[in-house]
């Protein structure tokens, strides 16, 4: 926030019209989210993108927990020997990987890479754990921060180091597994759409897009504003890949020795940024007003004579919020004007503004004020709890009213690829299309106008009679749902 | 957990007489707490024991929060020319790190350690935030994993890779700075008295022993029950140490340009192992109810025939537990006899146990035990709840209690340096004696008995008239706390 008391308003924001990208950047910045820092790739969150943060995490965190996992944490360094032993996962890993090779004033034996996610690590830990039938299903979740070594950065949606949850479950049967991982890709499309406001499509990736190592991935794609989809969580039938790799082997009840099935699943502060660009407009930021950091901002309009009357009465208001569970902030700054406070937590994305002026205190009454419509209200005083409450589900329900109908609006059906590119160029924005599984298509597609294959939608993904391919126009095999994505 | 129906009884553990160290490891490692692995001096925290460590980390953060701070993420990464910024902490600190050497397949141009701990990363960050008096006071915390390359590990006493949480505060004036210190060193104190029930002293640390970087450092300081002290926790005053290395200036109100001063505080996963090592006993862990990750286990005598009405007896007892906010969990499991679960729960520390057989399902009773004393009482069905929330206050009272009283005894005031020496190998404990200040006779008494100097406690750590250095014979200073430490 700034505190130049020179300052009228604060720094004006690049519209989304202009470019969309540096008013991403921008509003992140100004609202004090997060940084870059001197090193390369890394971002400081700050306490306003990290209370945002707290709020996913307590929101998944309980989804998690009600779904029988329980957390754990595991080693940060990862031997080389250990990352070798899925060639696919080190294949696609190996590259990102940032290396320590010293350690206590001395080179180490074997280089150890800080994870890129946790699969070797923990699966050559779960080999000591697993032995009978009974020690399974193994049903773990970690917090943590991972590294991927990243040439171009964006904050919160491509970084080096990122925070994230990454979940690791062995189960006996491949059909546990397979209902582990849609249970927890359903436990993320439910937790966007209820505690986010986003609508992703849950679908199946391509074998091109599958994690390194997965037998099959799963996906929930959410669409931004510019028509770009982000990949917001994804949920991995492992197979037996890693299992045969590190040995993880059991002893059934019929007394046979089996390898283990395995299933991975993570969201990471990438959310963040999901979350920015689905709800966002010219103003800065719009926050859920279930994950927002601060709910309700409390601003009196000071008259000479009357800073101390307007504190006390607003002060009392913010009590009797905070008792029913509402974060409120009280923003009393004496060296900035109500309009710069107005900007500035309009920027922030607050979803609802109190405001009190000598009159308001007259007559008893206080402005209410939606971040999402602008609307303004002049409530009782003795209503603004009960307002507010119901504001905060309307805003709620609103949001992701308005995110849902953007995605269907700009969910299309080309009916040839001249007229998939034309929409690619000139809306963006999902293209379901037939396609006939091979990479061959995918590939093509992706070359030649940068859309890749989002994934098989579970709802509108199957092959409908005299489907061809929108590309080699062979027979159709799935209808998958192509775009340009961060 | 063992799931081997072979087993009579799990498997037995060295008492703590028969071999403290050992017995703290094996306690850890049967009550599947955490274990070694293969990543040298990197250990993996398991269920139970993160299940300790996110009510340690709630308890922490609400009290954080309640004293005005708000957590942010910092980068895991520090660039060796910021080490370098604050002479003395790059000489404390530089040995001990691990450095990454390589990212993304190349060289790179300046080594990275993985934070030892943030100060040089977060001043470098702000020295942009600050430019005002109005930017102050910077009240932020962080949990995080740091790296300290450890040759001897011990599991959460001291392994290369733990979780803390750090406070990094800049402040106005040095008064300002210093109740900070003070604030954060007696929430700790108040927090691990009220949570974890371990009575810790709060005091000063010499020079010698104070963190690398800062003016001055407080501690609050645990007696283990071998006689061992252990560092619980520390509260720095950085002076402007750090202010002046990276450039952290302010316009002051009086348009001066002038160093800010700064703080910083932690704790981290060793408060599981000073846990474990103050209230454990040959049986293994006993953890305080208030953190305990599981306050009430609940286990039915099978009879056959009765296995379903047990079941659903207790289920409904745990239900009722369970809306009151009590942990509770069911051990159900039909390959194991009740003898062995009580001493398996027992291992595992859980403050009470409810059992119910045939006889109390007629009688419509349970038998509930205590884990700190052994004593076990009927109880009428109706009455459980009641009885369970008594229960975990009083077994709460308890621990602390004993845990005081332990302390005391073994603080002791040896007259002269032979009965310093003899109290040290006979009994351990902390040794209270005047001290001259200087660091000649504390490194001395460092060289000559492994005792350090802990703390010059609050409470008794003002020289009496006529005191003199107990290994010096010149005029004290203080009174300080010596022991040998972990």
């Amino acid at each position: 926030m700034s505190n130049n008391p020179q300052q009228k308003t604060p720094d004006r924001i690049p519209t989304r019209g202009e470019n969309f990208s540096e008013w991403y950047i921008e509003t992140i910045r100004k609202a004090d989210m997060a940084d870059y820092t001197v090193v390369k790739g890394c971002m400081v969150i700050k306490p306003y993108g990290y209370g945002l943060w707290e709020n996913i995490q307590a929101g998944l965190d309980k989804r998690i927990k009600a779904t029988g996992h329980e957390n754990a944490y595991f080693p940060l360094l990862v031997p080389e020997s250990l990352l070798l032993k899925e060639a696919e996962h080190v294949e696609g890993f190996a590259p990102e990987c940032a290396w320590v090779t010293h350690g206590g004033g001395s080179p180490l034996e074997e280089r150890l890479a800080i994870r890129p996610t946790s699969e070797a690590i923990i699966c050559s830990i779960y080999a000591n754990w697993v032995r009978s039938y009974r020690d399974l299903p193994i049903l773990i979740n970690q917090w943590a921060n991972v590294m991927r070594w990243e040439k171009r950065t964006r904050l919160f949606l491509r970084t080096s180091e990122f925070l994230w949850q990454e979940g690791h479950t062995v189960h006996r049967t491949h059909e546990e597994a397979r209902e582990e991982v849609l249970r927890m890709l359903e436990v993320y499309r439910e937790f966007l759409e209820n505690e986010l406001a986003i609508p992703a499509v849950p679908g199946r990736k391509s074998d091109a897009e599958k994690f390194a190592g997965a037998s099959e991935t799963y996906t929930v794609e959410a669409l931004m504003q510019d028509g770009w989809a982000l990949q917001a969580g994804t949920s991995h039938d492992l197979g037996q890949h890693f299992a045969k790799g590190f040995g993880i082997k059991f002893l059934d009840e019929d007394n046979t020795e089996k390898y283990a099935w395995q299933t991975s699943w993570g969201v990471s502060t990438r959310l963040i940024g999901g979350t920015i660009m689905t709800h966002g407009d010219d103003k800065g930021l719009r926050l859920p007003p279930r994950v927002a950091p601060v709910q309700v901002v409390v601003i009196p309009i000071f008259k000479a004579g009357l800073e101390g009357a307007l504190k006390e009465k607003l002060g009392q208001i913010a009590k009797d919020l905070r008792a029913q569970d509402v974060r409120v902030r009280e923003d009393f700054r004496d060296n900035q004007r109500p309009g710069f406070k107005f900007t500035e937590w309009e920027l922030k994305g607050v979803p609802v503004r109190i405001e009190m002026g000598p009159r308001d205190m007259e007559n008893n009454t206080v402005a209410i004020v939606r971040r999402d419509t602008g609307a303004k209200e002049i409530v009782p005083v003795d209503a603004i709890v009960e307002t507010v409450k119901r504001l905060l589900v309307e805003i709620q329900a609103a949001m992701l009213a308005a995110a849902k109908a953007f995605r269907d609006e700009n969910t299309r059906r080309p009916a040839n690829y001249e007229e998939f590119k034309t929409l690619l160029d000139e809306k963006r924005g999902f293209l379901l299309c037939p396609w006939d599984g091979t990479a061959e298509s995918e590939n093509a597609i992706k070359n030649e106008t940068k859309a890749t294959l989002r994934c098989i939608p579970f709802d509108g993904g199957e092959a409908q009679p005299g489907d061809v391919d929108i590309y080699t126009g062979r027979p159709a095999v799935a209808r998958a749902l192509f775009a340009r994505n961060y």
